[in-house]
């Protein structure tokens, strides 16, 4: 066995001409990679000569660098004791965020999902939470998919005996105990240091079905080892410019058990998502000089990751996913009903009604009003009703309250994708907080299905719904400020303002 | 007789495993209750071996513990003069309050409904505050309640002689000088030490009818007793599991000359209202803790007390209900035409069109909306008009003017309850405040049918009112921030700046 | 001739039980017109003795007191040498706004209607704004009637030749130079010394009509002495109980010239208008006391100068006016096609649709969204077109720009009122400031007939407006605060925060 | 040839009664022209005797004064070594402009066109803001211009093969890289000192089409001369009341190779633009003087500088264009279907729906909602299908993003002029301003029809474009504020305020 590399060995090779870097322990020489680099070569500089670890880790699955660097620029272990530590200044903005980690309240406090996202915001780092809450454009899209929900209104039914109540269903043929799924996000361990497996932990304990995404910064084999025995695991698949790469993975899950395969649609190149964009801008840099247009700027985390999706896909296709897999296959992110009935005719197993999380197109509408046209269309087209065991619809997107679920499951869809609240979760309480926000979820169920007068998901059926208003994409008139800011408001009666001092 | 307790005996009772407490002089021996009490026994064991009598007060009719807690528990009297003061201490929070009491402007300025919240806001203690204000989930039912009488607008007629006019009518077949009547609301003591009893006496003066709740804090017989001759009440019922408790009230209501019994059927649980629950939290209470998930967390006053209700309440009790009674039943919070329809054809003198004041089911629709389908719907399939003496239609929730009002009898209602507005009414003036209200109410009744031109209710038709627009449930497209924070508003002229100071 | 009296003598006169005042410069014996005084006892108490002409100007018209009082109590004159000055205390209140009418910019920097109202809010009494600006309950239908304008958009024709636009027309067959009229509106001193009479002047100076108020603060003969030669004033009616009253206003109105008699029926009884009621409430009154909710309370000008209108006003009366006069009659105030219809049918000339600008019924709908129904109406009914000589429509309330107006016409209405924008012009600038307003309707006029493509009124046709979202009364499902407050607004690029210093 | 003037001997001629000033380097007695400049003759006054290079340069394009003055008033060349420098005091406010133009970010941080406008708004003069901000009346048409785009949502599809995509397209036969031209604006130099020189430039780099303001600070043939071989240019035409200016002006623009003439049809008068005036307005000027309601006011530089334009222009009109020019005539500002038509059946080549920019008629509808009327009419009574390669449709206003172009081709439109946003672009950063916006609708139009599912223009259909909410002109109901004040928003959980410090 080769002597160990010394840091100071490492740290001559600090150049575009030959770059070497260490992570987790060893050293690589990215010399000829750095072109290839999806999030740029500018990045892997920064690191030259010196232990990129901590920048890489929450970023990558572990074995993204042995995957994708040939075997002999793998040029072994280094003798860590020997390497510079790399400086972590702590700036006051971390020191800030880390006081907000001790203040965070208990997790009794924490009432519904929404709660998750102010704790998040204040504890997670910025470039986290700009990777998480950030979509694409103007955000119209993804503020539309959680509006969407409130254009509908419960008919609820009263004097049934609602003493126990099943929300329990399956999905893909698999058992769920409620009509929701942790849907595909990337790069958990940007909130939280265990990442996405914090997800599969909690799903076991709730038996809700988790499915795994291609962008995770776990590894593929950890998440579904961590599985507990019978647990179903769902697989979420970016499709490769080069399908051997895709083979091997879709394979892979088939052969550790995945019971569904989810195609993303709806992301032939990932969406520009300015504020994480925006994050990265800081005051160090030189201000406007002419003609700097030229220079290549960050575009965030998600374009960095995802060069390698095929914006080839086609339904043709489908007939190769079909000889590589007999997994069941359900596009993801359907928005429109004649791809809906596309799908159906094709024989797929389902589509998810989504528009990942407004993250791509700006002002594609949301799953949930998708849906109401497609159970219409399909009905009158082919005669089917839903849900639907043989074709079953999926929504995702802005969903908070059980009551959202709730209004899905009356229009047709047969479970419900939840994703950002999840990670919200875990990146302000770990497991703890999944495991808290699926109790959430919970008692939400108990409670609305005993309000809505409903004992089983069967009794949750369209009429319990006023869905006529979901179309309605208003934007009021712009306001007359000249006359508005004429108008003086009414007061309400006022307190005295000096109560006499003397009697108390 | 035996000798009295005395408080130094009743203070070595004072943990889980003896506990004793003091309440209005008498000595209870609770150990045994502590797991069954609705709130918990967390708040009865702060009070163990003490005079429990000012936390019990408020939210308990004064009955509660004799009539829970066996005979054998009641230990009888103790020297008062021998039991240690619980010590109060007055915070500032409760001092800025007290100031705000001696603050509070005289009833003449109390111009309208809204006025009595705005005071009570801020003369009530926080948690009464809560308790009454708070309603479920984001709340959004219970501002559209009040959102939705504003779709509704008036074609009014002139030209008819409206010297006097006469909003006089009968509900149940009693009359009542306005078309409204005081709606069930429990806890009256948090806003006023004579709770109820305030709107017992307004509503002899007034001659309006009082809905006496499940859940008051005075006792059922002390408002009954504080009727005058010939005035009127009904019984709101939360239905017990223990249908012998039931019946035992409801025909004691019977007893005492009730007319009529409007059966809760929104509430098959009490709704989570989180504004409730976050009043509790103090910065006293430990940070986020791993795994402190499971920590019991206090639920607000509406779940503590409600844990007896019958989620199991069908439409087959409704047989059981005419074999204890012969008063007239309705049914209290239908909410879809189907409902109202099943209610009609079993023969019930009416419903209440009703979300619980939005604390129940988010996304209900409010009564006002619901009253169009179920008068369309009852007219088209039973051939009925309204307002109608055999099966009368009544609504809640949102009600702030005589103008709801009259848009709600115009659309079919035969009355009007109104709940809130009464509360903080009393909560900040006591009996006068209640009588003040209804002479508002009475004012508006009188400007407002002069001007639509109606001298009596039966004047007051359809065709009075618009309300096509009740079920526009629009939620805009959300905004675009950076079009909108680059748009720079109009602006009026403006003063100069310096005028010449020698001038004045 | 009696010798003058002193104001020592009429000063002993300062009791209920005998109460003397002065008004310019002569003393009535008031004692027993007391209880009659439509304004309450207690404000001419408090000159009891004194010279109550500063107090009584603004709000009376010259005769009030000697044509209510009978001939006895006219003591005669007094000699105002001998009287002591009623001390004026000028408030700070006071001299920060004579530093405001210092600091009116020139009328040229007034660009529009808008303008005016923001310099008269500062420049004005508050007590003259609450007056003016004040609207009944929660002002939501006076805002409608603005808003209600902004629904209705252009179709304007272009490729016309506008080189010479005309908006002249007739109103009850007499010629005005643009589609507007000045509408009545009550109490015009209390913004300006010279009231009314500034309009009068206007109206004369830029050819059209000014409606002269019931309630006016000059004198209607001053009104008509002000007019100039052939310049047609038409005269608002408030139908009072004693039809002599009613029949010698009328009939002198006639006597005088007056072209037209536009009886007002929206106003049975006058609004409460709570903004002006509130303003009378100081914190010199004592606290909240009990049972001091029958204390009589200020109800604003209103109120007070209206209890002789008669709410038995029906259209039996229309007879009658006919055998008094021969003046066109119009209803001002009709809000439904179904009186409109009736107008027409008795062979009136004409009717407002009006709210009495949004100061009587709140959720009465705008005389703009009226016309639309009216005209329909009318057309399938009596197969009326409108404009129309024989059977005018007028409308008022909102109107702000020429736009407004031209949008009515377009829809029908012969020409519309415009009230309150003028009294904020002659509150600000007098006379002067009429004129401006008028100018800059005339240069709106011009220019957005142009730009519609219509060179005269008979060009602007209903294909011109788009109004079919006149009747969308729409109100917003309340927000969802908590996901609100988690989302993080889109940012612009920012300047950088320190440019270097050394380079400026 | 003479002898130099001297800036003494011009100096002289400092009054009205003979005005002289200098411009370039040249003296001219404009003393017979003061009264016919459309500017006004108190500016030039100022300038009287003096040099007016610096104020003329930006607004005037560098012929006006040789073209419009007889030539025997062209005095020649002064010594500018003699002429006393105007002396230009920096104002504070100016300075912190300077400030901001150092401050500005680099390009590279411009992520969309809206951050243009951040950027301009803090670098350009309040004037030049001002003039490009400002719009019409209460600028609701200009903002609603933009909002319309909200009301349209894609219908996008999905599994399509997307590795390329196509957007280029021809307009009026001529091929442009983008469905998109640089449409008219006036008065370029306020923003930059190159002006619409910018544009030329860019559009030759992006490979589309410049279209040349009648209005342009930069000379006409400057403009055409910038232009690369081969590239293309349309010419903005206001028709002169003049006809034989228009020939020439048209003529010229024929003969040096202009590909077609947009004759503005929307502005027989240049809209009031209250923001620009108000910008006038300093406190230096004399408080409000009685009468001074008639002295002359600013009306900004919009109608300064369009007196010329001719408001007779009409549909009679186009046999003469048809007889000077055999360029494709379109009508710019077409706002309604019958015009439409019009022009279509007079066999015009296009029409551009538009209003402006908002900046003429308020409430004139946007572009894009009169497009949905013009293609369904046309189809209805002319059998047309959009987009038409005869007879093109064309809109403008409110563009900010690919996707609002994208919808515009969706609904019929060749292509969509885009203006402000390019004025703010080189107002910013000059030419590489522009050139960096069009590298941004770009990347978006690459990445938005990817999203959409169309691989080039010709797949955007009808069908991809839910429009069906684009005339709901929504205004809503006034809000009520007593209950709206009452109303205490939810709260997230917080986090605990006095962490132990200690841990830290």
């Amino acid at each position: 066995m080769a002597p160990l590399l010394t840091g100071q060995e490492v740290a001559k090779h600090n150049t575009r001409e030959s770059c070497w870097i260490i992570v987790h322990g060893n050293v690589y020489d990215v010399t000829e990679f750095l072109d290839d680099h999806p999030g740029g070569s500018k990045i892997i500089l920064k690191y030259a000569g010196k232990d990129a670890t901590a920048e890489y880790e929450p970023i990558h699955p572990p074995d993204a660098i042995t995957a994708n660097l040939p075997k002999e620029k793998h040029l072994g272990p280094v003798d860590l004791s020997t390497v510079a530590k790399v400086e972590v200044r702590i700036t006051d903005e971390e020191k800030a965020r880390l006081k907000n980690v001790e203040a965070r309240p208990p997790l009794s406090e924490i009432l519904n999902l929404h709660d998750f996202e102010a704790i998040a915001r204040q504890v997670m780092t910025k470039n986290a939470w700009a990777y998480y809450s950030s979509a694409a454009d103007d955000e119209i899209t993804n503020r539309e998919n959680h509006a969407a929900y409130h254009r509908i209104w419960f008919r609820p039914r009263v004097m049934r005996d609602v003493t126990t109540v099943d929300f329990s269903t399956h999905i893909l043929g698999h058992p769920t105990k409620m009509p929701i799924y942790i849907t595909a996000a990337a790069l958990g361990k940007l909130g939280h240091p265990d990442g996405e497996l914090n997800l599969t932990k909690a799903a076991a304990k709730h038996g809700v079905i988790q499915m795994i995404p291609t962008l995770a910064s776990c590894a593929f084999d950890e998440m579904v080892d961590a599985a507990v025995p019978g647990q179903v695991q769902f697989y979420q698949l970016y499709v490769n410019k080069d399908r051997n790469i895709t083979k091997k993975l879709v394979q892979h899950a088939e052969a550790r058990g995945i019971k569904g395969l989810f195609i993303t649609v709806d992301a032939p190149q990932l969406g520009r998502r300015e504020k994480d964009m925006r994050m990265k801008f800081t005051d160090d840099e030189p201000h406007a000089q002419k003609g700097d247009a030229g220079v290549d700027r960050s575009q965030g985390a998600a374009r960095a990751i995802s060069t390698f999706i095929d914006p080839g896909l086609s339904w043709k296709d489908l007939d190769w996913f079909r000889s590589i897999t007999r997994m069941p296959l359900i596009l993801k992110g359907v928005q429109c009903w004649e791809d809906a009935l596309e799908a159906y005719d094709r024989g797929l197993a389902g589509v998810v009604l989504s528009n990942h999380g407004g993250r791509q197109l700006d002002f594609a509408r949301s799953g949930i009003e998708v849906l109401v046209e497609v159970t219409r269309e399909l009905k009158a087209r082919r005669g089917l009703s839903f849900p639907n065991e043989k074709f079953q619809l999926f929504v995702d997107g802005g969903v908070r309250r059980a009551t959202d679920v709730i209004k899905a499951v009356a229009l047709g869809a047969t479970a419900v994708g939840i994703g950002r609240p999840f990670l919200y979760a875990f990146s302000s309480y770990g497991y703890e907080g999944v495991d808290h926000a699926l109790n959430i979820l919970h008692e939400e169920f108990t409670m609305n299905m005993r309000l809505i007068g409903a004992r089983n998901l069967g009794e949750i059926v369209p009429e319990m719904v006023d869905a006529s208003n979901i179309g309605s994409h208003i934007v009021s008139v712009p306001g007359d400020e000249l006359y508005n800011s004429n108008y003086v408001d009414m007061q309400h009666a006022k307190l005295r303002k000096a109560p006499s001092a003397a009697k108390l």
